[in-house]
């Protein structure tokens, strides 16, 4: 069955507003709790965003393909799994649902709705590491993408954000609409809107070489390959 | 091969009951041993939590779809997945299974069989969370509901359970068999009865918002779409 | 294909000197690193112990069922899975299995290498604890044994097991021939000698009780029903 | 479809990077937020790695094996499901992509790029955890190889290296190109040089026990078993 444009453009907003959600208020929690503990509180933060992943990549991915990233949406442009219109409309709804979700973080930890972290994420080591984890994130998409288990691609994606938030200097963010709707919240997952763009543009550095690399390593029969984020068949193009 | 509405009840109570006991036995070994690390109290009873619903809805879901949920239950009668004579008798064995599965956690760490809570839980920034947290539940379950692989459910419940006890304030009852359980243990997991009715409704009212959506975001073949809590084929139905 | 008996007896000896060297290495390292806090301790160790079940059952299932545990044996026996010759072999295997698994983890931790566990565990709350979770466990097993993916009841035993370490006031051992073993270690894992038989028979108890109630839960087809523990095709009978 | 040897052989390489810089990139960081807390540093590394390897098998499984250990290339070679040849091309790709990992791990969290380490890591208690965890490995890789899901190998090694990092005394290093890479760091995860050589060589005598014993308890039909490290067919040989 196809979905209509309309169908997979909410799913992509909500997606991505429920993904952003648990990064910001596991993160709120975690530092509540953890009392200085930063080991203890990361932790938290860490099982809370990759359990997320693999629920929301479940639930999402059937519909829309459960990008919930304007890296991998413009990565299955790249690659023309998805025409180029349709890949602004994820990006459209991916954005907005982001800074919902930290807004709706906010509510539930009766924060200030909106407030500008101070969070410094800059510097080489810090970009180096984004580069290197939105690589290994479309790296794991485009590896699973012939898999026909429905849980591969899930499983695969959460596990890898679990080891990324540890193994990269920058707790992997990997994803441009993540990164915007966390310079919103002064709070533990922030970071400072001036260090904004440049981590999206090490982002799509990163995504874009994966997809040219994965192109020569899983090459030729296109059609073979399913959408990314989810496994779900890629007959979800309106 | 079809389960007789009996046997089905008899797994929603043991489901309930079991996963009841996890939440509160879990809670009550984490306050014990962990002497006042709030933090790591709550990561113990997340992973119990979490490991528990993938056990028993791999286990149950096979015979009556695991519900283990009123809520659930419910939205299962709202889009005519069930009669709504099996809702009612799902319903009427989930509440006291929960019960039992408190008065069994209490009987196993040698407390008190039965004490009321003074954990306060009140305040709009709970209810919101409650709805967020059962509105993205039963989001789960619609979307799993096509995929054909047996452990999608079950892994996407306990995933999503697991990052919303962390990224709700109210640690996510998100059901209410469990919400009233949890009245009357005055350990880690307990909630004061006064604020077990405003818990409930805003649950329902998050289970229904989800469902009248995922009805227009996954919608028509009905017949396409599997018990909700298990992906275990309707078929087991009486 | 079939394997012969000799390669399953094999397989239940290797397999449960797996799961218990999981079980009592994990459990000293975690002891020697946590420096006193239970809590932390109790987490590694539950982590370790159900990572190792699920590794574990997928490994040796496809050969011998990946009981690992007289309770599951006896209960094959019981539903007239397994014919009562072969019941036996396994148990005579995973008794000295287990006892071989503590040796070796005392040789890796260089203690001495045997050593009489001085840890009470008495009292009807901690044997409550073990019937609830032998009798829970089976419930898994056999709830799972008509699921057809592979890697469902691996998943399913190894998250009950993560869970039943907290909700239990035991920490659920729910196995006769671990429960042995954990007797000659003076460690974090360790039971006093004394306490062992009375866990054996509670342990047999509720896997009898469990095993009787699916039968009428999950009846007739005894074809059906595959393997228990690893949902591997009971064809791997000699 | 099958992959030529060099998309193979660069397969490895990324691959044994990635894992290689997970383990020690989530070692810094660990030991940078745990404030002298061993434990809780332990397991935040031990959830880092076994969650890499589940996304990286997952990822390069489809193309190369994901074998991403010499030890497990060498046994493939034993029990002649690749040509040496080919054992060989991907060896020489996996010890320079180790190394690559830890000076990728260097450059993200600015350490110096290069630093021997001093951590000790010898004497029999370590080589016999050696010899138990690659033994164990191998155990689950030949265990798994029948198995049709796509995710069992990937899952099963995932979760046993999260076991064997606890239950064995040298946290399970279990990978000769994994142990020179880490013998050039001096951080958290780090092995003395001189410490590298028993090490492996212990490792290789595991994984060639472990293959023998298989090839006995699941013998014959070599056709039948599939790439040991992911599931993946061996049609996967150039």
């Amino acid at each position: 069955m196809k979905f209509n444009l309309r169908a997979r453009v909410v799913a992509e907003f909500l997606g991505t507003a429920f993904l952003v959600a648990a990064v910001v208020g596991s993160g709120i929690m975690a530092e509540r709790l953890a009392e200085g503990n930063i080991a203890l509180a990361l932790l938290a933060n860490t099982i809370a965003t990759g359990s997320a992943l693999v629920a929301l990549i479940l639930t999402f991915g059937p519909i829309s393909g459960a990008h919930m990233n304007p890296a991998v949406s413009f990565a299955m442009g790249l690659r023309r799994l998805m025409p180029w219109p349709e890949v602004v409309a994820y990006i459209a709804a991916q954005f907005p649902g982001g800074v919902v979700g930290t807004l709706l973080a906010h509510l539930m930890f009766a924060q200030p709705i909106f407030s500008l972290s101070h969070h410094q994420r800059a510097g080489w080591p810090q970009l180096l590491s984004e580069f290197v984890a939105t690589f290994g994130l479309l790296s794991v998409i485009w590896g699973c993408s012939r898999t026909k288990s429905a849980v591969a691609t899930p499983i695969a994606v959460g596990a890898y954000i679990i080891a990324a938030y540890w193994f990269t200097a920058s707790t992997s963010f990997a994803n441009p609409a993540v990164t915007l709707a966390r310079s919103i919240t002064d709070t533990f997952t922030g970071i400072r809107p001036i260090d904004v763009l440049p981590f999206i543009a090490t982002q799509v550095a990163g995504a874009i070489t994966a997809t040219r690399l994965f192109e020569w390593l899983l090459p030729s029969e296109v059609s073979g390959v399913q959408s990314g984020a989810s496994g779900a068949p890629v007959e979800a193009r309106g």
